[in-house]
This record gives C-alpha cells, sequence and structure tokens, in this order.
C-alpha cells in the first residue's frame, strides 16, 4: 500500500538533533550535540523521597485520570512563583500545565496558525520548535540575530510585508542555539513593534534560571499590559526533562483553546510528575536548588570557554561568550565549509550539531556549529575540544 | 486584543464529557458521567515498589530526555506481549509508546489527514477521538453501529462517496459509548473493505482486556497482512489513566512520519512512567493482575445491570447488556425528549452523559445517555439509578 501523507508532514523531516542524539549514543562519540540537562543537576534524593510520599499518601490521585488543564496545586505554585520573582501573569491571563515546553509550541500553532500562515523566528532558533511550527505548515520567516537580539530593522519589514503574521517567537534568554540573550532595550521594542503590528510574542524561556554571570534581563511577558505575549516556561532545566513538564501564562481566550487542543492531543500531562514537581517547589529549598544549578553550570561553562580558548580560538574558530544557558555557538573563519567540518569532527569521534540546523531554510550558508556543554563530562568535553581543535588547525 | 484564531479550532469545544467530569467533582453529585478505572483497580503498592527501585537503582535514566520512540525495554515488552497474546504486529510494522492512546488519534490524523479530508467513524463514537480528528479540521462521516458493529451498507456506501476518506475510526471491543463488540464477521468484512477502497482502519482498543463474559475477538489487526491497520494500545484501565500511556502499532512508514510530529508535540513521553509499566510487565504477575482487573469489572458491570433490571427497565428505559468495559448505553423510549431527560438528572444530583456528545453531529436526534459504572461505589451506582429510575417513572 501507498502510504498517503498529509500536506502538512510531507516535507517535515526528523529533528537533526535528535537524530544526532541516537547517533551519539555510540560510547566510544563524544557527543557535544545534546541539549541534556547535567545529571548532576538532579535533585535525585529530593524527586525520590517525594515519589514515594505521593505513592503512600495520595497513590489514586497520581494514578488516576485529571483535569487537562493541569494539577490545580502546582498551577497556583508555579503562577505565584512567576508573578512574584519575575512579575509574569495579569488577571487576563490563565497558566496550564504541558508536557514540556514543547507542547506550548504545538498548542499555540495548533490554535491560531493556519496553513501557510507566518511565524517570525529568530534565525537562527531552536529546531524543535521550528519543526513544530513547519508541522502546521506555517511559513517561517527568520530575522537575523544579532549579539543583543533580532535585528529590528529586519522584524519590522517582515511585520510590514510578510502576509498573516501570527506571532513572533523568540527566546528571551541564552538562546538555542546561539547563545544570545536579548536585550531589554530589544525587548521593550520588540514588544512595542509586536503592539502596532498586532501580532503576537511567543516568549520561550527553558534557560531563564541558568544565568551563570551578569543580571537578570525581565521577561518580555512581564510588561505585557496589552495581552500580547504567550509564555513557556519549562522544567526541564530545573528539574527533569524525562518528567516533561512545561506550562504557558498567556491570555485567557488563548488557554482556552490550548486547552481544546490538548484535550485532543494527551488529555492531561502525568500527573506523578506534576505533583513532584509542586512538592519539590513548596517543601523543598527550591531558591536554594536553583542557586545550586547555576553553581554547576557556571564552572561547566567557564571550563568550556577555557577550552575553546586553548584549543578552537588558536585555531581560527570564534565564539561569543555566555552568561548562561547550555550552549556555545562557534563560527569559522569566512570561506571555510562548515558541513565539512561537522562531518570531518564526526569521522574523528567527536559530534556536534551543524548550525543550518537551526536555519528557517536547512539550505542555506552557515559557518556555524553548536556546543553543548552541560551533557559531557569535563574529561569528554576536553577530549572533544581538543580534536576539534587539531581538525581545525589541519583544514582550516 | 482580538484573538486570531485557527479555522481547524474555530468551532471546537471543550469535550462535553470533561466539562461534566469538573461539574461531577461536586461531591453531592452522583456521577456516572465518567470513565475513570475503577480506583481499587490500580496496582498501587506494586507501582510504588517499582518506582521506588527506579529512582534508587537507575534514577538518571528515569529524569533524563529520552527517545521520542519510547523507552527500548518497554517497547520490546509490548510487542512481544501483543504478539505472543493477539498476533498483532508484523515485520512491516513499528510500535512507539505514546502519551496516552488519545495521542495515536492525534498523530495519525496529523500525518494523514489534510483538511477537508474525511474520516469514517462509528456513530456513535468515542468523543476524545473525534475532537480530535475535528481538531485537524477533518470532515467526520459517522456509520449506525449495530449490535454486531457498524451497518456494512453504510460503511461501504461511505466509502464509494465520500471524498478523500483517509481511515476507518474503530473500536472494537465494548465500544465507548455504546459497549458494542463487533464480531468477526464483520471486523473481516470492514478489513476487505477497506482493502478494496485503499484506505486505512484505525483500530482503537483501550477495553480489550476489560472481558468479563464471553469469547476474545480476534483484532482486526491480527489479520492485517497488507499492512492498512494502525493498532492504538493503552495502559489507561490496565495500569493507570495518570500515567498517560498508549502505544501504537502500524507499518513502518506511518510510524516514522509519527515520529516526527510526536517529537513536535511533546518530544518523548514521560520516562517514569515508561520505565514503571516495563517492569510491572516483566517482574510482576502482569496476568494474574488482568485476571483480577477482570474480577472488579465483572462484579461491578453485573451489580450495575441488577440495579438496571430493577430500576430502569420497568420504567420504560431498555439497555444492551454488556461483555465487558466500563459503559452501559441506555435507550428511552421513542418520542422521549433525552436532553431534557438528562437535565432533570443533573437537578436531582445524577450525572449521566447525553448520547448526542458521541455523534458526529451534535445536533442529530439521539435517544440514549451514557452510563458509568466503574468509577462510582456500590453506593452510589445504587443512589444514581435509583433516582433515574424515579424520574424515569415520573417523566417518560
Amino acid at each position: 500500500m501507498e502510504y498517503i501523507v498529509s500536506d502538512r508532514v510531507k516535507t517535515l523531516k526528523p529533528s537533526a538533533i535528535r537524530e544526532i542524539f541516537k547517533y551519539a549514543a555510540d560510547p566510544t562519540v563524544v557527543s557535544l550535540s545534546a541539549g541534556n540537562p547535567a545529571p548532576e543537576a538532579f535533585p535525585i534524593q529530593a524527586i525520590a523521597e517525594i515519589s514515594n510520599k505521593i505513592l503512600n499518601e495520595e497513590p489514586v490521585a497520581a494514578l488516576q485520570y485529571s483535569f487537562t488543564e493541569g494539577y490545580p496545586p502546582l498551577r497556583r505554585t508555579v503562577g505565584e512563583f512567576m508573578k512574584n520573582e519575575y512579575n509574569v501573569g495579569r488577571d487576563f491571563d490563565d497558566l496550564i500545565i504541558t508536557s514540556g515546553a514543547q507542547q506550548v509550541m504545538d498548542l499555540l500553532t495548533k490554535s491560531m496558525v493556519n496553513e501557510g500562515d507566518t511565524v517570525i523566528c529568530e534565525a537562527p532558533s531552536f529546531i524543535g520548535s521550528l519543526n513544530s511550527f513547519r508541522s502546521y505548515n506555517a511559513r517561517l520567516c527568520g530575522i537575523p540575530l544579532e549579539p543583543d537580539g533580532m535585528n529590528l530593522e529586519a522584524l519590522e519589514s517582515a511585520l510590514k510585508n510578510e502576509k498573516n503574521v501570527r506571532f513572533i517567537y523568540i527566546i528571551s534568554n541564552f538562546q538555542n542555539p546561539s547563545g544570545v540573550t536579548t536585550s531589554l532595550e530589544k525587548r521593550k521594542a520588540i514588544y512595542e513593534l509586536a503592539k502596532k503590528y498586532g501580532v503576537m510574542i511567543l516568549e520561550d524561556n527553558p534557560y531563564g534560571e541558568l544565568r551563570i554571570s551578569g543580571e537578570n534581563v525581565a521577561p518580555i511577558k512581564s510588561f505585557d499590559e496589552d495581552g500580547i505575549v504567550v509564555y513557556a516556561g519549562s522544567f526541564s532545566k530545573i528539574l527533569s526533562p524525562g518528567m516533561r513538564l512545561g506550562y504557558v501564562i498567556a491570555p485567557k481566550p488563548v488557554v482556552a483553546k490550548m486547552v481544546v487542543c490538548k484535550q485532543g492531543e494527551d488529555v492531561h500531562t502525568n500527573t506523578w510528575a506534576q505533583m513532584v514537581a509542586h512538592r519539590f517547589m513548596t517543601e523543598y529549598d527550591f531558591a536554594g536548588h536553583l542557586k545550586g544549578l547555576r553553581e554547576i553550570y557556571r564552572k561547566k561553562a567557564a571550563f568550556c570557554m577555557e577550552l575553546l580558548d586553548k584549543y578552537l580560538v588558536p585555531n581560527k574558530i570564534t565564539y561569543q561568550p555566555i552568561e548562561g544557558g547550555l550552549f556555545i555557538w562557534c563560527r569559522l573563519p569566512g570561506g571555510a565549509d562548515m558541513l565539512d567540518f561537522c562531518k570531518q569532527a564526526v569521522l574523528r569521534k567527536v559530534c556536534v550539531v551543524p548550525g543550518n540546523a537551526f536555519l528557517t531554510d536547512e539550505g542555506e550558508q552557515c559557518s556555524s556549529f553548536r556546543i553543548n556543554f552541560s551533557t559531557p563530562t569535563d574529561e569528554q568535553l576536553e577530549k572533544g575540544i581538543k580534536i576539534l581543535g587539531e581538525l581545525a588547525k589541519e583544514i582550516l
């Protein structure tokens, strides 16, 4: 039988990263290609304790069907946390729990984007989100990313000229893959532009708690008095990605449509995970845990940047130092063949992600690749970056 | 701001059942409207033990990112179980774990159905699935359900006359809401018709293990030598719905597209739940557990049918006795106003689901309502059905 495939998924390909992730499961390969939190960042003991309590004290609640909107105590706790810490959330907003922040991208696109409508995003941007938009046949319009955020002229031009723009997608802190944090000035400017052109903003902030230097920048959602920002939050980097827990804070009419879509997708998010997150935030030292995480990543990032300075920079590869997150974006000198470099690296058993995987058009020219420093051990990181340096010395 | 909504969700409404589910949370209301497994059917002790072991023995595996296709040992175990027990699965098939069987409906529709394409379903059918199809703007074509399955003439006529039919959706055992099990003869006939017209079948079997009398009927997927059947399985009724665990067994090209869509929806399913299910199937007496479940539901169903015979049948409400599942479909006499009956019932603090909620067109005439006997206690069941009987006596 010839299987008929819907138009929306006809050209959809598996995420290059998740494919590389499989390849990187080969234990002889040093993987700098994943986006996994450091395993030592998981509060294993606390999760085991809480899980035990839940399954002893309220097992039926954990195992029975629950509400599509999420476990009410967790919704309240996250809402209070985001309001108190970041002034995110107004009376016109609602908050629901999702199966990872990935589901926010999916549900919002499903709710608001017709096939052929446009989504504006940073170029480069997170491939998982881009694929989510693509899977509803959205047209992607990439805006060049500068060290302080999107190029505003290109953004306004897109808002003016593109048809049926539905939202602007921004990873505001320590962007994946570039590491860029959008400045406060640009956040305000982007907000004003969105308002001017009647377009929503999807602010995705999975790495916000992982700042290792500098000062926090207010989320775009924190100055949303007009109800035009959808905020996607995640537990993947602060608790556990295997739990698949995220949340969305957005105006009520938008959330209501997302809830109906979620009913049809997975009914509700795993209840055990929601209950664990709730107790972890309320019965444990959550602030202390976040501080500990930052310590872990501060060390890892510093070590990684030392290695880059030692092995790559002398061999013509540059990078922008980061203030947080899990990724460093490395740039080859002009004229170098980045794809060939990444392939040669794999042959030498080091895996990085070619930068064009993060573009709205993968065929476009790109001279960067992404390194992740949270997953590998220090030994693996040194071994991998050393090999990259040798390779660069030989072929660049 | 006026929020623009995509065409596909414009007319999509929250599931009437999930809305009633909220209403039924009122402790003074006797809810016969849910579809929850009986809490005493959860293997709480085993799940607590296993969870403890996992978080002690392999916590990082449980908490880290995992494969979109699912936890490999669970995929293998479920595949072997379905092959050995039901001869489901061929070399051309693949199996992935989903976030509840609900996600199978979603992913298949997303992968194969363009907006405006047709999905054929039983009338009545499970509203959650219908809403999943609707959420991609599929046209629904309902085929009248008889006590042994779909009306075959109506099915062939639809296959002949409807445009771009993508698949036939069937809940083969103890259908929700009707309780109907499609006979072996009709299963074969439906398979042949699908083959003849080049259309896939989506066989949904969440209740298959809950047979309380009679003999198992072979799944349609068990005679799929042509690669035209997509089989959706669920852990919700045999382990726990709060875990959100389901699976799909389907031809590899179809599964491959579903995997890409799943990446964009939730990356992967909660790992803890997958590991718990795997250990429960392999380290505990899974067959004994299923046998125990059937005992629980056999008693509950028998008690419910006794009550119906005692209170409803003498008052002009009829029903078709069931051989399994969680639901009984009750029919009012001709000319009676079913919606008014359900509203009056709610005023007397008994909640049932009006039958038209399960039709492809909710505006259509329907004289039935659905009762669930697995969620209420025996006392609640008797109280609720007694009230329905009194109401029937008064107004029918």
